[in-house]
């Protein structure tokens, strides 16, 4: 499925700075970069950095002060979503899993999994099957959480949202990998363009490994699981920013856009997920397993 | 330098667990493990996972209920740290980072460098060049933070830390992580056996990346520099653990030895540090850069 | 009902030190001190502070140090517990309470009911009156914290008991407090001897306002609600300590009995709350509302 | 000294609501309102609360939804602010403490010197007398604290500000609340109109129990201490919000005044502490000792 995606960000730069951009439509086995173009106007100097695990794009580069940045991304996406049957999953006990994956069992910044242990146990420990038990905690938090813009700030972390239970899509990603990581199931932060996003923004959520697989979930529900473009996967949102900024800038425009290319394009939403699962990592096409 | 490092842990097992084990010295283009055993009493399989980016060795395994475990590691090691002129050390921006250094700017489980920006610049901002920061970095902690055993929990962090004031090895390293990441100076936290601790115990400090290197400070002052093995590097404790345990195992007993193999070992104490950094990273030689 | 109530407390005494001891029964119209006896050996002058709002016995007293010192207090004390039918009691509307009362509205060191009001109101908002509020508070409590003896330390808070679901009787009774304040229902932290504790210890439970009552709530079910001696209210243990000491002091020792003298004591347990209430701060009495 | 004070707030009011105002000047032995109006628009019936122990003088009302309520308070108030040589406060150790002001030595809501010890010892400890001490905490915030409006929110505690380093009065009241209680320095919070602060508002600052007085201290000196009208002292701002409100309201605009009516009214500053100090509690002259 081809997506067309394009953010625009606009940065009045008040002193001399660094930007690592994490914006880049990620490019792996299973979501293939057809076009892309990216500017800076006026024109600063770039360079990317190739992750050694092929989880994110940066860009870095440096400015002077007293600029006024334009950053323009446009590209069109080929992302392969791959659909199967959520009763083959089998679990993916720690054993089984090869040293890739091990890390996403550990705690981390936003994700409080060694605070959550008894609580996750309690409320998702009697489901049958790591699938279940993901299903249930992406339903958990699309029950008990209110999508709130405004009500979080950069340091709230899931053992915050656990009890304020309001918050934004990174919140709600939060809580769900360390509820996940709680129960000895590996889970990564997932940030993306999201097709019918509404408002358009940048979106985020969570993906879970579960029978050898990544599968994505979405606590919030406010897109169709096929319809997200990925940018990066990372422990949290502390490894994939938008934007870390080493200097004095802000930020005074970001407009963010996805669109599926596909005239016939089928929404696969989170309501389906009981029985049908999601991947966008086709983690079992790279490994051979 | 050689030495003979080795580790006893007994363990109760109460219930079929898994264990991932991180207790191997790490082998390195500085560090070679010239001789090795591991054994598990009764017989246990394990399985190593080779990490994608080095940082570690773990060992993983499975045990049935009602077991009493006896693990015993013993390896005779070559550390090669590295000495060097610290004025020599140039600062290395962040656009000069390679993307397997960036991580270790962002903030993690146990080192909220978001939430000490303002009182790193305060304290260390004014000091010139990223190492004579770090070394002011170490010496306040060294100064400001008793070593008190059972005053932390595997919950303390960084942010506790640097108000409560006391902790153990683990808190010295995740605060001087924490507060180099604040700097915009990448640090991670590394694990080891150390000669001439006492008690003996595995040890932990930290590494921060200055002038391409990856150069080891130690708050505690505990140990010599140069009598460290290295076991792991990571973003903290979350990542670094000396056992991982899914499952209810009780440790009943744990024995830790280093010794330097050397009869004329000269230490090399943090006290010298102004003038002469410490690695046993070797990171130049590696990239040639 | 007649209770005989006793404490034994050995000190060692490293520095000259303050002390002020919270463990007198507090006489309040409905509790009367019988008989009383309180002793320091080797003797030491003690001060009793009379609190202004009858919340509390406090005894001070300054020692020298290089002491032993051995407390002991024993009390025969006539508590009159009311009992009253749960269904006449009316809600008590801010706009009712007087001000000595409002201030338990507020949220304190160890009750952040500030941050649990979204929780609180989803779990109990739909109970229908704050009488069946606060027994499903002390139910839902009863159900998901484990009673764990070290599980939690002086600094742990209902922000945390409520996510961690571990504690002993002080962060349960912490947790009810914030979530009844939350729902603007004041609430207040009851420290006391209770009659068939097992261990024997002092004991901590609640009190929550309502229909122009402090009723008590215990969501540990440890001891009969007709068994507990009063020692003091407050708004959380900041202000209740056993024992609050300013130098350095060791407890070496410590034992707590209380003893119903009536050979026909009934218990009154916490499975009979919903449709009997329990005071014993016989508000209405003293104010004649 | 005479002093003008006014407030007007607006409220719209989207629910039936109760708001408990804390807004009026306190009426002490040293403080006396000699005229005062206060109204709501359109009118609303309200119920003045008595605090038994004299620390605010709370207003009750209650509102049905849909109304846009105009409140406006204005007084003309005589402050006795006493200045006083600060060589001859002896300090006042615990023991000498009478019940009223044991209470200020315990931990709060948003003061939690239980966690601040041995940073407030490491810092403040070696100053000779509790004086010295309270003046060199005002210091060290003013220095170290940032005043900068909407970096802090409601949940914000003395913890995060120690580290943060950035606040409001409210906040830098907070700090300086925590630390002096972490060294046995009963302190408390005090809110009030404040002559020549820019922009206008209601202010906070503290006070420290020192000689047997109530001493005013001000880390943000964005104030004369003499121009301070007291509105209420608390434990912390969880007991002296200047509106709780219970229901649903937005306040929709909020202007404070306060000026002094003596022409030749002379600032008292804060830098001029170190040798005098102020109180507006006049304690030693009500209880005569």
């Amino acid at each position: 499925m081809r997506f067309r995606v394009a953010s625009e960000i606009i940065y009045d730069v008040h002193s001399p700075s660094t930007i690592i951009l994490n914006i880049h439509a990620l490019r792996t086995p299973t979501q293939t970069v057809l076009e892309e173009t990216f500017q800076i106007e006026p024109y600063v100097k770039t360079k990317e950095l190739n992750s050694a695990n092929g989880e994110n794009r940066l860009v870095q580069f440096e400015t002077l002060e007293n600029k006024h940045l334009h950053l323009s991304y446009q590209a069109v996406v080929d992302a392969s979503h791959t659909l199967m049957d959520s009763h083959q999953l089998s679990d993916s006990p720690v054993m089984q899993l090869d040293a890739s994956v091990v890390p996403y069992l550990f705690a981390s910044r936003y994700c409080q999994s060694d605070k959550l242990g008894k609580l996750a146990y309690d409320k998702f420990g009697s489901f049958e099957g790591a699938y279940a038990k993901v299903v249930a905690i992406t339903e958990w938090i699309y029950k008990n959480v209110d999508y709130l813009s405004g009500s979080t700030n950069s340091q709230t972390s899931a053992y915050d949202t656990v009890t304020q239970r309001t918050g934004v899509c990174r919140d709600f990603a939060h809580l769900g990998i360390a509820l996940c990581r709680a129960l000895s199931i590996p889970a990564r932060y997932f940030t993306g363009y999201a097709h019918q996003l509404n408002p358009p923004d940048f979106h985020a959520c969570f993906e879970a490994f579960i029978g050898g697989q990544w599968l994505i979930f979405d606590p919030t529900r406010l897109a169709p699981l096929n319809g997200l473009v990925k940018i990066a996967t990372s422990f949290d949102a502390a490894h994939a920013s938008i934007a870390t900024i080493f200097g004095s800038i802000t930020c005074t425009g970001m407009t963010v856009t996805c669109e599926a290319l596909d005239p016939d394009f089928l929404p696969f939403n989170h309501q389906d997920l009981p029985t049908r699962a999601l991947t966008l990592s086709g983690y079992l096409k790279i490994s051979g397993e």
